[in-house]
């Protein structure tokens, strides 16, 4: 039998658990033990995936079945309040989750319940999870049972403003973010606003200002990981790209900062962090994150307190799945590169 | 009361019935008298097509309601089979019908159950109705109570060919068909296949072979106009854009002809047209189309028996919505062109 | 001879040029008479423009050619710094000329010079010309012997601004634009950005802060229309889109006001407007203007002082080349909506 | 040291170059020793590519630079008649060499002028060179000096009809070859043609029947590996995707053939070969192969004499270069699969 550690993915079949297979192909100590789909199980992931040949021989099986699987982490991919039973099972046989849902996003309920208008479906789990953001809370992930996966807006945004929160450079004013998203972080359900017709040619906010559920856990975690509050005006758009996240973030400063001092403060965050980039000339563009864990950073300073953030990530990569590798190789004590330097 | 043409559009909420709409927003010889939606009736078409302010008072209504109503020509945008007894309604009432689905571009409600797998559900109404492709039937639209407005692929592959085939000059071989269609073909309906993510940075084939209806349509009329038997091969693609479409069609010559010899053929049967144009040097290209009730046509002759040739429309311009219009003006005595060069 | 305007287009062959002649192709009482390319003079307009036919017996002329042609109107198509000498000639000789560079979209030229690098080409023709943003300077146009037609951002923004801005809503705070482009509003010159690997699944900001011209263009406009100065922060972004300007801007008010309100101070300064338009429940999307000349606005109040205001045109149409027809009309006396009501 | 294989890329500014760096980023067994760009020497990789942070460190050096490098194996990315010097150079330095041009993928320097217009640059050379198509010619690339790795269209075509032309199933008649490729295989360079607004939104055939060069190289070998003369007509299109291939092939075979009798030519070809698969019932499509080494391949039998073969491959992966990887990997002695199986 192999020696590399056994992986099981519930809720193979969306784009995170297809993007969590495609990263598992080359990480050379991991590797895929089962996959789970309620609605395709019985079925070969090749008929799923044709694409996939590497993983041909797999079936697809239910999350009951995927139960009895003495396995080393299991990635959760599924909708809010839908994690919790599985998590709390797994839990129990002492095998590590890493939920890419929103239920171990929140270390407390009501705010959980706030921005997801549910009752938090396992608040005794609460406190075996952590917020996966590895960058700002690699400690915690190392000896966490738990990882909720950061959402795509929020990782984005989080590594941009944080190390200026921290610093206690920014002034008592509303975060101004305007992001821009690829279409697979709508999911693949079929609807109406995803159609190629709806999104082509097309660029879409939605959700603006305190709609967005992101907005919850934005503020959560700047404010837990800088000990300053921070409050987030939040636009996102739909944008004709399959994948990729933008996030310009304009923020005001205590005091005047030039464009090379605003550099200074990224760069000094993110000196010895493999994923993350500062870009000295250019700004970030969606592209240059794409199918990557990286996340490029970049700024602008026209002169007053207003400074201009860019933050750039592959919505699936960084954004979801990606990070939920950098996550399991931190739980599992893996080199936390370890299939993901591309 | 206005003196322009009255017009009814039956299923209004579509592609088809949009692109009308925005074609009869200029024509300066008819006008919208009323739209149907048997799902939407009751609302304002603002309400579905915020971006057209000129229609903002329009109401939907239900075909039932539409009925009572007094036009001069009523499109139909309906799914096959769903035509009929609204066509008989209006032709009843000496309303012209052109009919944007399948239900009246064959003559043999035989043929039609080959290709549908249904009965055809009017056949009292053929002889009162004639295939639209005006180029080839102008003369018998003038005078029909209905117009079976013909399909997409079809107007693309009978316009190149149809010259050849009529002066006898191609041999006795499959005439081979690769086309290429903007996904606004497939519908507004959200599915799997008209997802964001699957068509984009895609291309794909489908219903290979004999297997699309279209098939049925283009051996037809291209035996009906040209008098000589077609044998059709013919694979569509799905392509990562909206709008547009371009067929290209490889075909046995009896005798070698070089490129000069081909565009001839297609220049005199066109001469004269003003929605058919040959190109000389280039090669059509979809996007020329877009947005107009033009096809582009253009060839190349690489020196055998094999000839190539290229047409390019809108699929929902020449390929559905605007020549629905040029059937409509020919049908109410209006000119040809009106409202429709750009 | 046609009893229609003649109109003179100096730089046919750039997309604004193209655009143009689109538009007119529909016109009831305008029509081309004579294009002009330095380049490809000589040529037919077919060759450039195989996909108009109509205007297959144009031939490109020379600007010098032009000069001695009698028409009512000319668009100049050219970068800045290029029309003052064209505009000279013309207007001596009372033909009204449309501007679509930036050269007359400054009435002071030591702003012109602070923001294009240069002195201004033709500082005594300033006072014969005006601004062309016809929603708020629509008398002065009506007897301008020059219009300076506006840029595309500053039109998107300056329609959304200024209600609040003319009414004293505004606090003294920067106004932050964050702007989505069409490639086409890049100009038609290849370049290593406009190609379409780099744009295709791709998103850009550029020129971020206070480093476009076009900031200068808005704080001018903004401030001589509503009396109120206007500081702005600017980003634009290049999107994988042909056609299409979202604006997306945060400011903020003197009060709280919730989204009824915000939407009402729209609707009242626009009620008369054919292409200005409010939307009351959705959020206008970039692809409800394309191929029009309709600004769409819409709005989100989050609950604090910060409001986002959105503006979506079509860069092409509201923001060149439909907006520069509708200054056309108005300087013509012919109806304003003349040929753009789709 | 790294023990390692130590790989040169002559050529890295351009897509292949940036393809081979993306590949060679996570394969076990090699990495990159230099990387070489004349006009961007002296630069640092970051400069030209900050989106690949792993390669920081390298410097851009020149071809001349490079030539005193021990290296294990070199790829040559340049245009055709440039290869010749360097592949001299460093086979008289016993470096292997794979040239992902066209000047080694003919052995006969006469048809290689016959299609490229020029003298062969290294007649002497062509016998120490193999061309690349593993899965028909891996004996001889393990021993090659030097690999031809072949070009886009061909690699897709031969992959399909090879099967049938060695079999000696198909008629004496032209093979009908309809391709479609990314805007990538068009090269870096800005151009007219490549234009983001050219592009989207448009699917343009060019150099159709036997214009473009490929056609030479499918003809040399699909002779050369079946032993049987093949005619091509061949009809490549632009299409507005970043990546992929997909080539619908019409061929005639002998007698008539039902659809699996098709598919199980294909897949007695290719069983044991890791990057062919045969699909049973969809229809390959591009996005299948996007950023693999994967070639699928599929079938439609309509009954008659006339199959339809489908080919989707990524004109950048198995189409350029993973498939010099793949070469790269038989040549130096490595597993084939290495750093390819996603």
């Amino acid at each position: 039998m192999s020696n590399k550690k056994q992986i099981g993915i519930i809720g193979a079949t969306g784009y995170t658990g297809e993007e969590l297979l495609r990263c598992l192909a080359l990480h050379p100590q991991a590797e895929v033990a089962f996959v789970t789909s309620e609605k395709e199980a019985g079925a070969s992931l090749a008929s799923v995936y044709p694409h996939m040949p590497l993983y041909k021989d797999l079936q697809l099986i239910t999350a009951q079945q995927a139960a009895a699987r003495a396995v080393d982490l299991v990635f959760l991919c599924l909708p809010a309040g839908e994690s919790a039973p599985l998590a709390r099972a797994f839990v129990a046989k002492n095998i590590k989750v890493v939920d890419l849902g929103a239920d171990f996003r929140f270390s407390d309920p009501a705010v959980y319940k706030a921005w997801y208008g549910m009752e938090h479906p396992a608040p005794d789990l609460l406190d075996r999870s952590v917020y996966g953001l590895p960058e700002w809370n690699r400690d915690k992930i190392r000896s966490a049972a738990i990882v909720g996966n950061p959402g795509c807006y929020p990782t984005s945004v989080q590594l941009a403003v944080l190390p200026f929160l921290k610093a206690g450079l920014l002034a008592d004013a509303a975060i101004i973010v305007d992001s821009k998203s690829g279409v697979s972080g709508a999911g693949k359900s079929p609807t109406k606003t995803t159609h190629f017709v709806s999104v082509n040619e097309n660029l879409s906010p939605y959700k603006a200002g305190r709609r967005h559920r992101h907005v919850g856990e934005m503020e959560t975690h700047l404010q837990n990981f800088s000990g300053q509050k921070a409050d987030i005006i939040f636009t996102p758009h739909l944008t004709p790209i399959t994948r990729g996240m933008l996030s310009t973030i304009y923020v005001q400063t205590k005091t005047v900062m030039d464009k090379a001092q605003v550099l200074q403060v990224l760069k000094d965050a993110y000196t010895s962090e493999p994923f993350v980039h500062v870009l000295q000339e250019d700004y970030p563009s969606m592209k240059m994150a794409a199918n990557s864990n990286y996340c490029f950073l970049g700024a602008e300073a026209p002169g007053g307190k207003t400074i201009i953030l860019f933050s750039a990530i592959d919505n699936l990569g960084k954004g979801a799945s990606s990070q939920a590798i950098q996550n399991m190789n931190i739980m599992l004590g893996l080199p936390e590169e370890s299939g993901l330097l591309t």
